[in-house]
């Protein structure tokens, strides 16, 4: 591959994924809102306003491949969200769909179904039961995503990503933890599959506590290879086991079902 | 019931439930951005852009429920559907949070799903496949306003409207045709019912040839009386008949499947 | 047809159907261990208790087919529904056994499942959830019926009665309601159909705002002709609406669901 | 419409059809192995051994729509179900390929599921289940219909045609009777439609004690009017009821569950 | 954990956990009808007729968490049955109302669903098809625990135990064992997941020809290790292998499906 | 086992499986239209056209089961289909219905559902969507086989085999390859469960993307343990990867999905 592009690259994930994708093209366009630091010989730094139409054209323009991890990742204000999330998605899309329509990999998320209960096995059709204002964006940006798949053919992998992180950090991490190897991994299977076109996958290790099946997508052919349940003994030493009838214990989203919407201004 | 806010209601399906709806409570609030005409007596108009919060705010304030016709209904700029449809619904809602929850009746559209093909029977749990910017403003409605259910209790109907007009214009139609008698009691059934939740429900009537199976609601109590298969021969006699590999004839979504989208500017 | 029997002859819902089922059968065999009144000519009283073995066989013997509305109907204390609802069914099963196995007619009930949100419509298939001791004593039932069918071929057919009254009573009965016609009919249909099996049939009308699908079922050829819906008015004006919160508006048991477990003693 | 032909003209359904759908096309091609008798006006008859190639191919050319009636309709002995229905249905698909893609309306059975017990309400997916020989080739046809469609865009309807006679003439007809004015008008809605596709359809009248599910074919917009119940009374009267433990009242296919397999020769 | 009860501890099964669970908690509660042998250290032993109301009290009073073997655990008279697992389990959940609601293991059984066909996957919404009076009355604790789950907020595990030995015995066991070891790891998972609800469990091992899918449970983390597989061929060489029209190959729950109904007396 | 028949043992597939299956019986029965070299010792080798009715009769007589790979296994013209694939499956089953119902293998195939996207997970109930008159033929014989099994109780494993090689050749094949370890562990499987009945099997190893769930056959304690997915390096060297509109990358049928209908003659 020629040009694979970040987005969200300063970003905890993005920082991870930079490092670990650098030699999946021969460059590798970087873009943030924030600093980006110096450029590796072949990185290619980009800022970018995901809000600003020209600039996210200019950012997609040779690329053949995007990996989606920019934009607002946890709840916000309404009206940040609506820039970076739901203008900027929409932006991305035009841009892609004038660029040749490299392949996109959505950073999706749990929280776009966050109200099911933790007791519910999800397979990929459940309906949307966001649980914040974030989660609606993310909503948005599946939809739009399908809406350029079904009428322009654009393909996109939309990643529901649980928890990515080193490692679990808390009981409900052990059912929604995706690990990095599990996700570099998931990538290469995404761009490799000679016909991708726009599936919802579940962003989640093998654990054996995981409430999401991928059955539908078995076709890409991935093979998580992390159980979160090795850390079990570790978090059930170092974090109170939450209570039945808490949020945490009950809701797939844990606490974001509790955050409040908060008010612009 | 003493006051029922009515948006968009100087548009086609807005003026035609001013009109019907005058008995169901003590004062009608009328919205649009366009102009409303004379006020009747048991009318209250209040202009209202969607996307200015404070103004929804006032309009919300005080209303008993909501009939959210308003915003853009057709395909249009991305940049016109933004602030109508994804700020102005946010505004609502959060307008409706502020004051008192009233039970909300959201238009939202077969555009949501309008990708699904033609001999498909949908029921309302199936993913959003829509047919354009306008559909997925309606998905993100829909979400939202599950969302605002699922953490605040606020209950809304989520009205995927077929074609609401006096009579069916088109083959596709005598699938989709709304009645307004039968749009009109269904708003009675939404209000009436001790318990409404965020139920989808297809605005369709009992069309011979419908598409979609409103079994998940029969709750509500809604019986529609009217079937597009009368005008059948009419239109058999009045309009030519799609090819079978016509859009037209393909796609839930009939022509929107075909539009462009109007980059701004 | 011979000799039919109803159980629970005595009450309101036995002394509608001794009624109505007078020329089923040459004789009606009426037992209860309430006082039956006087026997009309084609009438035989045997009054029984059904925890009684030897009791219960001797009213079995020579029938052929049995109307079960015996034993205890609302919620109550464990020692009379062990009593009545337990060892009587278990008596009643083992009797027909014993004598030739007459098709059975078992009134069970919605409180079998009356954990289920008013909003979910039910196929016949899903698990329960009852709401009391009473609804438990009918899945006792339910599955003691489907073990006589699979190992010795006994025929019953699983009633699950909504609310069988004159007309119905409170705003859950509009979806609830069973009009006596409706389950004459049903009688009717189940006593004629050439292989019955042991089928869960939802007792309840062509009502509009039901909450239970009977396609299953279909092959019995029963057409319930009553709609709650004709009593909404009069319900509306003299019953106050449930507020969206209520028992009475979210379960489908209504507030059996907030009956307490009586302790015995 | 120029030129509908039917195959299986001298058949006692064809015949009626024959008759019914005169004013349908400017001409009726009619074609039979057995005498069709005098030509009226507006017919052209071809005789026709559907396993003879050349003479398929002319019997296709210059028609609009094929109603395919022609073939065995009962069990048989292998050979000639292989020549009429095999290599028959075989030919007509190759015919209509060769000649413009007719739409296609083909007399599928329920005999392709008739070991499913009567209590089993089936709808269009199930698995084939096949009561004989016969049964088979339709299975046969129903395969090579769908191919045609997926490879060439052939449009069929699978019609499994029920008990298509005047009146249902016994117990097992109450489930499975198709008039001929549903058929009829089965007929019109099949040749409207703008796009078909390749669906199965039931073939069967508004009976109340129909086992089979058309709910996913709804797009027709086809609604019979019949119901098999007015017969009930004359055939309970006039038919002795089948025992629950006999083929005729457990197996959708009836009597033809216990064919013997007739070997040729 | 303080204490943990275990009921049934004198019986095959309920000895062994016994001894595996001696670490779960400070003391361990060990209660039967028969002969308990001397208590361990950390062992109290409390003789209880599960049908003595008052005794049962006492026994749950102060106990953390319950693992319910007690009761009669293979077909039996209706009497004894009626005694144990009716009388019984309702009095262990009046307990368990009274003395804080501790989690249960209830020890359902496979014969909850013994007629249903062992070419049948189940999952563990099936509808019950018990196959005897013990599977009936499994079916009843089921029920009763899901009343107090809906109701009350008690959570138990209805764990449906299929064949818990030290190894497989027969064909049937090779799709049926539960190792010891994965009912220990099982009852672990239980006893740790912060919100358990009522889930059904299908308590079997990871057996190559399992009938039963967990998919529903995997929040609770539990990796079943064992598979019977690896005694397959023990067991062809000392076991005759099952007629294909033998109830012990057509059956999932066996030669149970044949137990006679034992009468009383 | 007595005598184990090969059908088609000169065949690729039969070669592999001649050898491997050697122990299997006493003697095996080797049949052919094509040279089959010398027999072995434990060999019998029986030539044979499956047109042929009264051979092939005198092929199945003597034996105790069936392994059918004969016939054409590629798309040919409808004549040569007819013969091998329709009338000599009906032989072979009438001449096992003759000969004391030996269990038979039948080798379906993947080309039952060829126009089934890649992206879509099919279990074994999904409807045929054949890709040619090869595959057209196979839904035939899985029709006949449920036939014979209904009506005679004849047991059949109907294996729809993927891509069965040494090693994977295509891009389609790491989803459809089948190796012969796994296909001669399933063959074990399938003769030794003591109740076959007539299963649909996916025929492929555990092949990270495969597109197929046999789930719904776990009953056979099958474990397949080769995966593709080894070879995913060689071929993405060696071959190249198909663009994601080529019919090798949307459909499961990959190149037969574009193989013309050949005519005869």
């Amino acid at each position: 591959m020629e040009r694979l592009l970040i987005t969200g690259a300063a970003g905890n994930l993005g920082r991870v994924m930079r490092r670990r994708l650098a030699s999946r093209a021969r460059v590798l366009r970087l873009s943030d809102i924030a600093d980006l630091g110096p450029a590796a010989p072949h990185e290619e730094l980009m800022p970018c306003d995901l809000a600003d139409e020209a600039a996210v054209h200019r950012l997609v323009a040779g690329c053949d491949a995007i990996l989606h991890l920019g934009g607002i990742s946890v709840e916000d204000r309404f009206e940040r969200i609506l820039q970076a999330n739901i203008r900027g998605v929409y932006n991305l899309y035009e841009a892609a769909r004038a660029h040749g329509q490299p392949r996109i990999i959505f950073a999706s998320s749990n929280h776009t179904v966050g109200f099911y209960p933790q007791d519910q096995r999800l397979d990929a059709t459940v309906p949307f039961r966001p649980d914040g204002l974030y989660g609606v964006s993310k909503c948005f940006g599946e939809a739009l995503a399908r809406l350029y798949f079904e009428k322009f053919g654009q393909e996109t992998a939309l990643v529901r990503i649980g928890s990515c992180f080193e490692e679990p950090r808390d009981h409900r991490m052990l059912s929604t933890w995706l690990s990095h190897d599990d996700f570099e991994s998931l990538i290469d299977c995404i761009l490799r599959v000679p016909r991708l076109g726009c599936p919802v996958i579940w962003g989640v290790s093998a654990n054996a506590a995981a409430w999401w099946d991928n059955g539908a997508v078995a076709y890409l052919g991935w093979t998580p290879r992390d159980n979160a349940e090795r850390f079990r003994d570790r978090i059930e030493q170092n974090m109170p086991r939450p209570a039945p009838d808490s949020p945490l214990a009950i809701f797939q989203g844990g606490r974001f079902t509790q955050d409040p919407i908060h008010r612009d201004g």
